[in-house]
């Protein structure tokens, strides 16, 4: 029994006003590739399928294409759970008329304890549980019980699974949230503001593998079967070092759980570069990858005319633009930053820039008249 | 071949700023109860389900409830297109899944042209095709045709249609569209604004029946069997009159349609009612209906304190007041309303009421003195 877990897909997403949703649909289309090749038991999608609980069209239509393809063409089974990025009634629409078509999305708590049942020659049959993302408030209310945080809400929704499961078989929990100690990243939305949103990994022990969904970052947390595939793709700069991509499961017959990492790579990695602009737009010329999503660190100690504009002509994605050299008491992260460079030795080197020529003396006295008017 | 045809749902509408959803779901509870009564071959919901493309939760949920009861429970077939208030992309999203639970979502031009087919005893194979809502600008750049306005969009639509239809087996047709002189209500939102959004009916004639919508009055129009089931339910006050309900269609082996209208009552229906505050007062207290949703055409002719809360007091759901009596020149359609009393008058009136007691000389010349002033 193998199946694929992801999670963290996004759909819909926008990154500093740029629509990712063409390089969305590139690495999924890299996953389809992969699953042409490779048959899997399943797909699984631990939540935060879209971007937003009201995804644009777009989102919606790739998701539909990804849908047509590996539950109607490759006939592949989907369980996908909603993260607290999706709105759970809007993503589990006909649900229970899905199911015919291998399309399951398990989207309340009735459906929590129904587990999806798959069959497969080595390991016989294997129940898929998941949790759909739920705020303690929410699991308080259906289920009348004490519930005070994610952790103590976790609980209840895991007990009632583990009272409808059957130990004979293999059993898969799906959840979106976050275990206690594992890394987060800068694009993950927090599940609570003030309150307590980790869950601790004990209640996931007794699964045979347990899916996660909601950090960004591939990891386990616990033991080695409680584990997060990480976003599909890069969703902030400081994840450029991060692997992006699915996790490859595999249930064996003697018991332990294979698990292995497949890459994914987006048409655009999202990276960091840090120079002197005359430097980087050396390098840029030569650079293949000049087009990926860019946070620029200019080094530079003067000021400089229209920077993004030269960089863009390089690095046609720069997103965002960053000044350090020109800025003195960063390293000093209490203290406020202020600029390096005084107000005349700004316009200087902005004169030089629009003219061509230095400010002359007669000039240079001006500027420093009038900033000194300015400055009463 | 029985076959229930209906339309213009409008699931999630707002009416004078109170939600419809409870009296929705009411009438469609109905409806369900009809089907379990008297079971048909198909459901046909002949566009604006919803009233929005992106339509609220509680709506989404209404309609999943019915989808539960009616393709689930009951395993009856739903052919839907969207109208123009629907979103077709969100609308038909796992169309393709849905088709094995009996969920026929007609959201595309691709599948325009493959018709759903359901057998049945008496007249065989009977083949439904839906065209879901396009504007004559989305026809032109699809198919590459010359379509200036809807009549000759739909004329290339249905061409389309009936280069794959079957002659040999009975063709029903669905459409959302406003058929030229057909009688509109004042709840359709127009297709077109300056352009005409009329359409022959024409192009209906060589189906065998033709389930349509966007027209909120039950009619025919041209023949017997081009027809408009008219919406759920009241969504103006002008359709007081109007008969609300659902339209049940048998198609016969010896040839002919036989059709019959049957009736469906919202909890609170939409009324107008006129006449004098006290009097209405009076009436309301024996009024069976007086939760009904109702516009109130005050006559009086003098100005009143309050009238609205004194209203809902007895008629807890007057959405809208139009006080007729206070204004002279509505007669004349193009001169300006004015008001038939004076400001005087109208002081004299609130003063009356607010104290229990008409103004006193020195405090009428007060007022007209202070009238004087601020007239000035």
């Amino acid at each position: 029994m193998k199946f694929i877990h992801t999670s963290d897909w996004h759909l819909g997403r926008q990154f500093h006003g740029v629509s990712l949703i063409d390089d969305q649909a590139a690495v999924l289309s890299q996953l389809i590739d992969y699953l042409k090749q490779h048959p899997v038991d399943a797909l699984i999608v631990a939540g935060d399928i879209y971007d937003r609980s009201v995804p644009p069209t777009k989102a919606i239509e790739l998701l539909n294409h990804v849908v047509d393809e590996v539950c109607g063409a490759l006939n592949i089974p989907m369980i996908l759970i909603p993260g607290n990025h999706d709105g759970a009634e809007r993503l589990a629409f006909a649900a229970s008329q899905l199911k015919a078509s291998g399309l399951y999305i398990i989207g309340s708590f009735d459906a929590m304890t129904k587990p999806v049942i798959l069959r497969s020659d080595t390991v016989g049959e294997v129940a898929f549980f998941g949790i759909p993302y739920a705020d303690p408030e929410q699991v308080r209310h259906h289920f009348s019980e004490r519930v005070s945080d994610f952790d103590s809400a976790h609980q209840v929704l895991v007990e009632q699974i583990i009272a409808q499961r059957d130990s004979s078989m293999r059993n898969v929990l799906i959840s979106h949230c976050f275990v206690d100690g594992a890394i987060d990243s800068d694009s993950e939305r927090p599940l609570s503001i003030g309150g307590s949103d980790r869950v601790s990994h004990e209640h996931f022990l007794s699964f045979d593998y347990v899916a996660l969904g909601h950090l960004h970052q591939p990891q386990y947390k616990g033991a080695e079967h409680i584990r997060y595939s990480g976003s599909l793709m890069k969703y902030s700069f400081s994840e450029q070092h991060q692997r992006k991509g699915v996790t490859l499961v595999e249930l064996t017959k003697e018991g332990p759980v294979c698990i292995e990492h497949l890459d994914l790579r987006a048409p655009h990695e999202m990276r960091i570069i840090e120079g002197e602009l005359a430097r980087l737009l050396e390098l840029g010329v030569s650079d293949p990858k000049r087009e990926d999503y860019l946070l620029v660190r200019l080094t530079d100690k003067h000021a400089i005319l229209n920077p993004m504009e030269k960089l863009r002509e390089v690095y046609p994605n720069v997103l965002h633009l960053e000044k350090p050299g020109m800025l003195i008491g960063v390293e000093n992260p209490m203290g406020q930053a202020k600029l390096a460079r005084s107000e005349f030795e700004m316009f200087d080197d902005f004169f030089a820039q629009a003219q061509g020529d230095s400010l002359n003396d007669e000039q240079a006295q001006a500027v420093h008249q009038i900033l000194k008017q300015l400055q009463k």
